[in-house]
This record gives structure tokens, C-alpha cells and sequence, in this order.
């Protein structure tokens, strides 16, 4: 813990001030955004902004990692709340707290359990699917904010009156849409340096917002009609939890999926992000334990569930941090922002807020995973467009159960099909090869099998089918050996399995033996009752058992049950 | 389909004539228990034994299934029905059917997916624990039914006035158990064949039943408090749906989980039978035709979810069913049992049915494999347990949920841990072999690892992690050759994993090289945008590759990016 703190280095303080004042500054409009996405006001969103990264910085791994309020986890959230509260009550916002509470505990949970390997639970064309569906329903959510009023065609005379929010609402999105098209090569073509460019750019949404808060006192843009934030209290709110137990109760299985949504979103960015730095070593289930804390930190301020985010993070990294310390900047600039008076804030004009959520998820809709998997996977590209339309269409807790469905079923479907090579011997050595590629030699009432997986009780039926095959192939077979070289383990489903397999066999007249068992398999093995029922023997190499079989087998003397 | 029927030999006749008599004796007590346990009148379980088998012996392929009511199936629309209606309303039995209709239906659909490898979701002490945590459950909620009233001991004076009931019930208890533990030997000792003796031990439920039926008007038992199965009515009832949406809502995603355990409860059965048989193959894609067409058959004649009983297919297997012409006689004595006078079956007395429940339940209480699991595999034994506790804590719907989490964390575990080996050349030959195993020669600055499993999403980052320790172990390495003689695939998710890790090398100043690669994964790489950006080259060999890159690097020219 706070390891990179003793061996901080004075040199990384240029950078982690830099990035620490431009990921605030980037902070301040997306946190306010992504509060309204999950129905919450967007002073929260700046709750959820100071104490999270902080504890990130203390608990976490990746030293880039920007952990705030992010879309995906807060459409989930509205998500979660939608049914049990309405939103703008204070009911509303202490579910929102209590949610983070219980989702920061679920990841401290798996954290404590070390069972930070879920992170390999979804394929990167479903996590994929996922995000373009959520960046789908959350801009199609922001639309009518934007307009300042409901998308229906009937209320033709309301649309008029609407003129305000909407000029308001379209010219943020234009300038926004400009400036990340179009600004950062307008500066390099001024000899900006490159990654100043690009950082001007990622900061024209507080510019945008800027600039719509003060042209509403300007042209009293409140009195047309345009929404904004509304006072916004100062300080930060306390802790304050929901007594009802059926709160509870309703919040444990969206906890649990929110959960798991926060980790795998971290993970995914800080992996990419890692991988940038050339070997940055990120451990999972610290960072799990370090997502943990940051959702109970985000609980603790009256926050809502927070995640690490992919585009802020990258920001962090490109503005120059090479620390935590660049986040722990960024929180306290933040906690000033709350402590200064505040009284501007509630002016800022909700269509332009709307504007920059739009604008942030549509840069979510990344095309190039689905373009890359329909030219090399099509099974992939499916997945990624059914886990889209399940998010579209059912929802996006459903949607992330579909993706787990169908990255679950590859996982399966690609460990029920184990490869198998029948073995041969390659004439006047001690070598045995897959007779498919090498000419080998077999011989008659003998079947070598290797089989090249781990035996567990996703593949044992394959391997059971497989090898009934195979003996119906060759009717002649009297003795079957298993070359288990490069089988590492053997599960308690496979052993019952080859139990099985054993008395069938000896049933058919078919003698079972086992060739090149794995010391640390033997030595399970030994605790099993296998051995003791195996028809057959078990040698030390393939060649042994050809040597003891081949000449029985060859002279036709079946040898049922040894 | 009916290939079975169109191969018939006379000689299967006698065989499938005496299974068919005996299951359907034995189908009679324990279609009516099970409906009990779905909180259903016992007549509904006969309604549910006569088309199901019907429809597997057309669809499905194994030859001794015996299709019907089940108890964990029973237990799940139990616990499915039980918020939406009281049981014994003409809307319990109306959802009832309509569940069934719904299983059947997306059983069917996953069969004409072919999605039946599914039925490797399960490990073998995950369904045991499963097993064991539904039979406790079934087990508990009989013993009110066995003692006449609840079993509270503040109602006292009620214990005394229900005597009977409770004499009955202990009474049938002890019969069956006294059956179940000392019949089949005693009727060997007295020279009866041990097939025999097993099957009349199996159908001691039917007499016991028949003789307290007996008791039931020779002691008026009614007029002494004991509850009978009262008026049946003959003939079958139709299909009749409820017409609420809210309804069909409601049961979705029940029917997903009962259509999963349906099928994953049939398999594990056939499966045993078919091993026991001697390599009669089961097509699970049929299966889950077969199981689908005998729910919606079980649906269309006012029926429940039913499955194939291990229990009652072995009985079918012993009893001499040759053929599925077996389950079709036993369909059609149930049909005539309808069809005569069915008035005798009103004075069943519910204790008893209850003592046949709990002692067929007891009889699933299968501790040998935590017993083999405990020994050989703590984990799995651990994984065994929790899903039973799973199923006694949280319910049998959570159970099944906790028993897929246990079994795909397993999954991913074992997928997330690949076997990597450094490899090194055995001196004078072409032969590379992993150092640790071999004395096998390396060289400066070039490391070759060989990976041994499909590269995909599952061991995506553990490939990487590795790579990384491996590189951080010998910092001289500017050439690192990957190869990937034993990986059979490679899906998008590793195809970008191996894009960033070229990438990242190539930042570092390491070369990234592949070797043996299959024809098909080189087909599809071909496909991709991966071989142009490579950094290094694609060798046919490893001794190729050694051949090209170990003298460069020997003389320490590092070569970043080529």
C-alpha cells in the first residue's frame, strides 16, 4: 500500500500537477453528466468525484486509473432505482449511496476472496456489445433533456415554446461535436505540441459549459424556460442509509451485477492503459479491493456507484501523470470546487449538460471491434450484436446476463470439444505421434489415445464420446491406453468419469490403461479408488506400454478384465 | 425418429412388456407423490406420465428413459407457482401447465439451436450438491403432510387427536424403509432371482400404497381426520392458459431455469444408462427435442414439468426395457388406469403418499461422492456443499444459480491458468523441448515460449501476465518467438490481446515472433490486420525460427521494431 508514495520520485511531480488539473477540470462537467444520467442532481456527481480516487490511490494497482462517476455504471444505477424511487427525492439519493455501499462491499468481498480471475469472465466482443448498447439508451435518454421537453410529435405548440432549450441544446452539441472533430488538428496545424492539442480538446466540454452558464444570466435564459441545476448546497452530505430491510433486499442482485460491471470496466481500461506503459503490473484482486473501497468512499459522501473510466484515465495518462498522486490532485481540487461558493453551478443550463453526456457516450461506440470480429470470427460478431440488441431491447441488467450467457457458452462450447490425436509409433524409435500427421505405425487390438486438455467435467462426455468412436472404429481393440501427458489436471467429475469409462470398457472386453500420468496427477490419483478398479496397468511412457501390449494384442488374445 | 421402432426384434418383446408393467406399477404412487411435492392433486401426476413418454419414445434417443414427474422438478414449480397462486385453485394447476409449456418450449428451442452441449454446465458434485439440498427441502415439507398438521409442538392437544395420521404416516414410513433396506435380500435368501428380488423391492410404494388405501374404508379412517386424495376425475383435462401477460412474465425466467435442470437432470441419468449399456449413444441435441415435445405433451393434457428419473429408468433398464416400446406400454396402463373406475384412488391416504416422498427422496441422498470429492478434490467437495447449502438457505431457484456461478468459476479459473512453457533446443537435433523438463539449450536474447491451449478470452491477460514475468526474468531478450504448435484457435479477443502485445513489445525493443502456426488459425489470421503489423516474422518451425533469430541476437544486435 502507498508504495509508489515511499518511492516517489521528484521528477513525476511536473506531470502528476499537470494531469491532476486537466482530469479535474474534465471532471467537474462528466461527473455533474453522469449524476443526471443516473437520475441524481448533478452536484452528486462531484461527491462521487473526491473521496473514490483517493482511496483508489491508496487500495488500487494501476497508477493512471481515473475512478469517478462513469456512464455505463450510472445508466445501471438509474437503472437499479428506477422501480424503487423517484427521482429528486431524497429517498432516490440515499439508495443511490446505499447501492455504492453495497457494490464496494461485493467487490472488498471478492477482493478478500482473491477471486480477481473473473475478470477473464467476458469475451472483449461482448464487453464491446455491452458498451455500444448502454452509449445507445443513455444518449436516446439524454434527448430529452436536451430539447428541454418530450420527443412526441403531437405536442407540435410545445415544441415552439421549447425554442430556447432547444437552440441551447443543439448549438452545445455542434460546438462539442467541432471541437473534438476538428479542434485538435486546428491546433497542430498552429505548431500546438501534439498532446496539448489533444488535451484542449478533451477539455472543450467545460469550456462549452462554461461558457452556456454564463450566457444564461446574460439572456435570461431561465426565464424562456431552460432548466438548470438548481441550487447546489455546499460541503459534502454524510452517510445516510435506508432502514427498510426490503431496500436492502431489492439492492443485493443489482449490487452484485454492478458490482461486476465496475471491475470489468476498470479492468478492461487500466489493462489497455498498462499495457501502453510497457508492463505496468496490475494485480486484480487489488484492484478489486481498491474498486471496493472507492464505492464505500462514494457511499460515505452521499455519492453513487463509481468505476474507473476508460476516457479519463487515458486523459490522466496523456496530460502527463505517472502516479496516484496526479488523482489525489485531482480530488482535492475538486474538494475545493465544493468548498468555493458554488452559487455559479446552479446556473449551469441542463441541454448543454445533456449536450456533453451525448457527445462523451456516442465516443463510446467504438465500430472497430465489430468491423475486426465480422472479417475474423463471425461467432464473435454475433455475440457482440446480440449482447447490443439485449441491452436495447431488454434492458441493460439483462444485457449484461446475456453477455455472461454468451461468453459462458463459448467458454463451454470451446471445453467440450478437448483434442484428441489417436498415436502411432514413428518406426525404430521410442517417439509416438499423432498418426494424422505423422506417418506411424499402429498396431492391430491396440489404441494409444492422447489426450491434450485437462479432463474436467466440461470435456469428460466429449472425451467418453470421442473414445467410444474410436473403438467403434476399430472393433479389433483389445487394450486402450491413455497418454495423459499433457493432462495437468484431473477434476473429481473426470475421475468419476473415467471410473465409468473403466467399467464400461471392461464390459466390452476392453482393457483400460493409463500412460504418462503427471507426478502431481499420480499423486491425486493415489487418494482416488481408480487405480485400485482400473482394468489395465499404468506405465511411465507410451513406449513401455506398447512394448508390454503390441506383442499380446498382435498374437489376438483378448484379455478382458486383468 | 422411431428408428427404434423400424429395427424392432421380436425378442425385445417380452423384455419391454415386463419394464413396461413394472414402471407403470411403480409410476402410479410416485406420478401422484410428485405432484404432491408441486402442490398439485395426485391425479395431475398421472395426467403427466402418459404423453410424456409417449413423445420422448418418438423424439429422444435414449432407449430406457423413463420421461414423467420428478421430484426436484416438482420441487421447482412448487416453489415457481407459489407466489403466483394457492395451490389446489384452478389457477395453480392452470400455471402449472402453462410452466410446462413454457419448459417444453425452450427446450425445444435449445435443441433446434443446438445448444445441447450445454449439459457439460454442471460438474458432477455441483449436481450432487444440487441433489442433496432439493431432497432435504422435499423431505422437510412432507413431514407435515406424514404427521397430519403442522409441526409446531404448542399445538399439543392437536398432536393427540391426530393419532391416526400419524400412525399411518409413521407406519407406511417404516414399512417402505424396512422394504427398501431388507426386502431385496430376504427375497434372495429365499432363491428368488436378484433381478427380481431388486424389481419387487422397488415396487413395495405401490403396495404399501395399496394396502393403506384398503385401511382407509375398513377402519374409516376419513371419519378419524386422516386426509385422503378425494374425488378424481377420469379422463384427462385439456390445455387451458392463463391470459395474462403478467402471467407469462412471470414465468419466463423460471422456465429457463426448470427447462435447464430438466434437461441437465435427464443427461446425467441417460448418460449412466448408456455407459451401463455399453456405448448406446445419446444425441443431447435430441434430447432436448425429446424432453421439450414431452413437456409441451405434459402441458397439452393439463400436466407439470417432468424429466427423465434416474431412479425410474434404472427400474425401466432392470425390469428388461429393451427399446423405448417399453415407455410406450407403460403410458398406455396409464391411460387405461384413467380410464377404468378410478374411485378406489380417492381413499389413498395423503400420509402415506407422503412416507413414499420422503423415503424415495432419502434414496437420493447420495454421499459417496462427497466422500470421493473430500478426499480427491477439497475444492470440488467445498463446491458440493455450498450448492446444497445454496438450495437449503437461499431456495432451489438460487441453488441452481449458485451451482452455475460454482461450476463456471471453476471454468474460468482452470481456462485463466494455460500451461506456457520456455522452450529450449536439445542439443545436435531439431527438437525443442520445455526447458524444465529437458536439458534443453537457450541463447541470449531470444526466448521461445510455447503455449499450450487456444488462445482466447478466458487466458487472454494470463498469456500476458506471463509473457511479462518471463521477459522481466531475462531483460536481455530482444527476440521473444511465441509457438503455437498446440493452439488450435485463436478467437477476437486474443487476436487483439496479441495486437497490443506486439505493440507493447515493440515499444520495449522486443520482436515479436510466431512459429507453427495451424493451418486453420493461420487461415484466419490471414483475415486479419495482425501479420502486417507483427514485428517480426511467421516461421514454420521452431528450429526455423531459432536457426534465423539465435545468431543475431547472439551477437547482441537488438533489433526493435523490424
Amino acid at each position: 500500500m502507498l508504495q509508489w508514495l515511499r518511492e516517489y520520485r521528484r521528477a513525476a511531480l511536473p506531470g502528476d500537477i499537470s494531469a491532476g488539473i486537466v482530469v479535474a477540470m474534465m471532471m467537474i462537467p462528466q461527473g455533474m453528466a453522469y449524476a443526471l444520467v443516473a437520475g441524481l442532481p448533478p452536484v452528486v456527481g462531484i461527491y462521487a468525484s473526491i473521496f473514490p480516487p483517493l482511496l483508489y490511490a491508496l487500495f488500487g494497482t494501476s497508477s493512471t486509473q481515473s475512478v469517478g462517476p462513469m456512464a455505463i455504471v450510472s445508466l445501471m444505477t438509474a437503472s437499479t432505482l428506477a422501480p424503487l424511487a423517484t427521482p429528486g427525492t431524497g429517498l432516490y439519493g440515499v439508495l443511490a449511496a446505499q447501492l455504492a455501499l453495497m457494490s464496494g462491499l461485493v467487490l472488498l468481498a471478492c477482493g478478500l476472496l482473491r477471486i480477481g480471475f473473473l475478470a477473464n469472465f467476458f469475451s472483449r466482443p461482448v464487453m464491446s456489445g455491452f458498451t455500444i448498447g448502454s452509449a445507445i439508451v443513455i444518449a436516446w435518454g439524454q434527448l430529452r433533456t436536451l430539447v428541454g421537453g418530450p420527443l412526441t410529435l403531437d405536442a407540435t405548440r410545445d415544441w415552439y415554446a421549447r425554442w430556447p432549450s432547444i437552440a441551447l441544446g443543439l448549438g452545445s452539441l455542434a460546438l462539442l461535436v467541432m471541437a473534438r472533430e476538428w479542434l485538435a488538428p486546428l491546433l497542430r496545424r498552429l505548431r500546438v505540441k501534439p498532446v496539448v492539442a489533444d488535451i484542449a480538446a478533451k477539455l472543450a466540454p467545460m469550456f462549452v459549459v462554461l461558457g452556456a452558464t454564463a450566457l444564461v444570466p446574460l439572456l435570461g435564459l431561465e426565464a424562456l424556460g431552460v432548466a438548470t441545476v438548481g441550487a447546489v448546497p455546499a460541503g459534502l452530505p454524510g452517510l445516510n442509509l435506508a432502514t427498510s430491510s426490503g431496500h436492502w433486499q431489492a439492492l443485493l442482485q443489482p449490487a452484485l451485477l454492478i458490482g461486476f460491471m465496475v471491475f470489468l470496466i476498470s479492468m478492461s481500461g487500466a489493462q489497455a492503459l498498462a499495457l501502453k506503459r510497457g508492463g505496468e503490473k496490475l494485480a486484480s484482486n487489488r484492484e478489486l479491493v481498491g474498486l471496493g473501497a472507492a464505492n464505500v468512499g462514494s457511499a460515505l459522501s452521499g455519492g453513487f456507484p463509481v468505476t474507473g473510466s476508460i476516457s479519463r484515465s487515458a486523459v490522466n495518462f496523456a496530460a502527463g501523470a505517472n502516479t496516484q498522486l496526479a488523482s489525489m490532485i485531482t480530488a482535492g481540487l475538486l474538494a475545493l470546487a465544493l468548498v468555493a461558493p458554488t452559487g455559479w453551478l446552479a446556473l449551469l443550463p441542463l441541454p448543454t449538460l445533456a449536450a456533453t453526456i451525448i457527445v462523451a457516450v456516442l465516443g463510446m461506440l467504438d465500430w472497430s471491434t465489430l468491423r475486426t470480429a465480422w472479417r475474423y470470427d463471425r461467432a464473435d460478431a454475433l455475440a457482440l450484436l446480440a449482447t447490443a440488441g439485449g441491452v436495447l431491447v431488454l434492458g441493460v441488467e439483462a444485457g449484461v446476463l446475456v453477455g455472461v450467457a454468451l461468453s459462458m457458452g463459448a467458454l463451454i462450447w470451446r471445453a467440450s470439444r478437448p483434442h484428441i490425436a489417436v498415436l502411432g509409433r514413428i518406426h525404430g524409435t521410442e517417439h509416438f505421434r499423432n498418426v494424422d500427421r505423422y506417418s506411424a505405425e499402429t498396431t492391430p487390438g491396440l489404441l494409444m489415445l492422447r489426450i491434450d486438455a485437462g479432463l474436467f467435467f466440461g470435456n469428460v462426455d466429449a472425451v467418453n464420446e470421442r473414445i467410444d468412436e474410436e473403438l467403434a472404429q476399430r472393433a479389433s481393440t483389445t487394450h486402450l491406453v491413455l497418454v495423459l501427458s499433457a493432462v495437468n489436471a484431473i477434476d473429481t467429475s473426470a475421475l468419476f468419469g473415467l471410473g465409468e469409462l473403466n467399467a464400461s470398457l471392461r464390459q466390452r472386453g476392453v482393457t483400460l490403461h493409463l500412460a504418462e500420468v503427471k507426478g502431481p496427477v499420480m499423486d491425486r490419483l493415489r487418494d482416488s479408488d481408480l487405480l485400485g478398479q482400473l482394468s489395465g496397468q499404468v506405465f511411465l511412457s507410451a513406449a513401455n506400454a506398447w512394448d508390454r501390449l503390441a506383442g499380446s494384442s498382435a498374437a489376438g488374445r483378448p484379455q478382458p478384465g486383468a
